[in-house]
């Protein structure tokens, strides 16, 4: 008897049906024996509406407000699959949030989570009960509503997971696994059986859609044994196990995936003083201001001055733009401010990067045959980044995936 | 300076216009020096979108979940109406029931609120908020949510203003006021200035839409100045008053108003004992399974046999009918049970009843003069209800409204 965390997202439950199915499937692991706690989001579709509602009154709702509408969501789902449990004689109840308690900060609409009571969860799970959560949300210290932000349904299940030291937290979602990149861009991505949490961070990081990027953290911090399975086939396959091994051995690839994102705008400031603390004086409001900021280039100075340019998600450039346009303003010296949010990333990613030398240019060769500008650049460990014109990403990932051969199975690489 | 709790239903809140709409109307209020608190309604048909949804999976969904998936509805529209008031300049914060505690019992579905904690509710409105409740719901003592069921918003409303000594509670509607019957029905049905909390208690729980019965009762109790206004004109009228006063002036008339209900179905257990205890064997088992009895009429028995007819809202007509036959199962000895759900209810109001006789008797005569047969009556001391076939009903409420010349202003009928 294993105690296991499922997720279940937006679309496997997007409809009365498919809230039925996935009762079903719960009700198959709890006759195998196994104690389930299920972590359920809004049904497809509906926190946009709810959003919009809130958008129609006005562009910029109240964050405390909007939490409380956005909420809704999830404790639908949760009171509906809670529904069809007790339907198909499964025992079931259905919790909230706050009913938990799921703690967290106070930063509405993207909160994160501090602590989790699992008192309840322990008393009804021990009395046979399958325990249906709502995704994506907790409450404050005061007992505000708070959201994690989209996608935070995964980083939920992730967090109950540790908190349950469960035995495993199964995410449920519409692909059966993660892919080499997306089969959508390349028809010929592959399945892969595993992949290191490490890779898996850079892969949801940078822009997979599989599995929201703090749910890796979390799960990474609590050493919490992650899968990514499909909800809508009738007997899951093994999908793909993100796990902790980090020895690259001979079958292991180099380039175990490649991630992409279009969610992203390019801000430079040109010609600041090349001096200790600019970095902070053009970041530090922009934190305060509370956006992430992901890759940072700042150029060698000349003349004492230099080019810093860094990157936001696309949703936040007109703010972000705003926050550095009122820097200059209150006494930043700057030559100018320039923006841009047609711009995509490109990341290759793999464990295997470590002890191989030549990845990043046998990179660049293969953008620069096919004519494609490279505009920021950012490596780490087990990725190479860079920021191209938005058009071209397509274009990218094909000749990217071809060149470094991920349509075949793992061979070490020259 | 006064403290006004204000409840909208959900037509008043159906559209996000509309929301906008009592977002300025609440503004006025404030922006005259008034501590508001405002108890709102889910969005009109989101309830029953909510309930349909729970149905599709199963027709008798779990209770408790039910509630949950129930109790979004209002959530949703505190949190757009504080939105929009916001936005509009006006400080607000939304509370769901659970946040204010409405602490009920756990009557899921149809819960009845124990206590209310107004704490937080004090603190932000010294803080110069406006309070935006969700009506409907609230929580029992262990967290779980609950709903008071349908139209309870108006008792979340009275019990806010009880637990606030607010100065009024003002229940905002479609229509502008408590009428002398239904004007769709009655055209000629007249607006009443003022009515007493007897008299609306015995309107509201003989089926009067315009206020819920429970909401009556609460305010008798704690003695709150209950008015009902129309949310739809600009600049609202003076609504109908729901005073204190009992004594009948030369001006009062002796009749208020007709309340009729077409929600109603009988049942008759035919030829029991006719002995102590009979009336507790039979209705013990229903109130038991939480069924509200209505009428209860008892023959006059005949050797040693008697007929026992009671009357429950229609909706639960086939559980009544279940409960009963198993009761007979059981033992209960009847000659035969019989029902009927195709039955309305017609209920002469009024408070001058009591210093009046002979007002039954014109009721039936106006009644039988149009051929129109009564099946059970009951009387209190300012109403007389009948019970006849539900095709009648409106050509009942027409006559009765005629004969008692209830379009004309009070005077004192002979």
């Amino acid at each position: 008897m294993a105690l296991i965390v499922q997720k279940y997202g937006g679309t496997s439950v997007g409809t009365v049906d498919r809230i039925k199915n996935v009762a079903r499937r719960v009700a198959r692991y709890k006759a195998q024996g196994h104690q389930l706690v299920v972590v359920v989001s809004a049904m497809s579709g509906e926190t946009n509406r709810l959003l919009g509602l809130a958008r129609e009154i006005t562009p910029e709702p109240d964050p405390r407000e909007l939490d409380v509408v956005a909420a809704t969501g999830e404790q639908v789902t949760i009171g509906l699959l809670a529904i069809a449990l007790n339907q198909i004689g499964v025992k079931a109840r259905s919790y909230t949030g706050g009913q938990v308690r799921i703690l967290t900060d106070s930063a509405f609409t993207k909160a994160r989570i501090l602590a989790i009571d699992e008192a309840n969860m322990r008393r009804d799970l021990d009395d046979g009960n399958v325990i249906v959560v709502a995704g994506f949300q907790g409450v404050d210290d005061e007992g505000n509503i708070t959201t994690l932000g989209r996608g935070g349904s995964d980083t939920t299940g992730v967090a109950l997971a540790a908190a349950l030291t469960a035995d495993e937290c199964q995410i449920f979602t519409d692909v059966d696994g993660v892919y080499t990149t997306d089969p959508r861009v390349v028809p010929e991505a592959r399945r892969l059986d595993k992949i290191t949490f490490e890779e898996m961070l850079e892969m949801a990081s940078l822009g997979s859609k599989v599995l929201q990027i703090r749910s890796v953290e979390f799960a990474g911090k609590y050493k919490v044994k992650l899968r990514v399975l499909s909800s809508f086939e009738e007997e899951e396959g093994p999908g793909t196990l993100i796990t902790f091994e980090e020895e690259v051995d001979m079958e292991q690839a180099i380039i175990s995936g490649i991630a992409f994102s279009r969610d992203e705008a390019k801000i430079s400031v040109m010609g600041v003083p090349d001096k200790p603390g600019i970095a902070y004086a053009i970041l530090g409001p922009i934190a305060a201001a509370n956006i992430d900021v992901d890759m940072i280039v700042q150029n060698i100075g000349a003349g004492g001055m230099t080019d810093f340019s860094f990157t936001v998600n696309r949703s936040e450039y007109q703010k972000t733009l705003n926050v550095v346009n009122a820097e200059r303003g209150a006494g930043l010296a700057a030559k100018d401010i320039l923006g841009d949010n047609k711009i995509a990333k490109v990341s290759l990613v793999g464990i295997g990067m470590r002890s191989h030398v030549g990845i990043a240019s046998r990179m660049f060769k293969a953008l620069a045959d096919e004519g494609i500008n490279i505009q920021m650049i950012s490596t780490s460990e087990i990725k190479t980044s860079v920021v191209i014109d938005e058009k071209y990403l397509e274009l990218a990932v094909r000749v990217l995936h071809k060149v470094f051969e991920l349509d075949k199975e793992p061979s070490v690489l020259a």
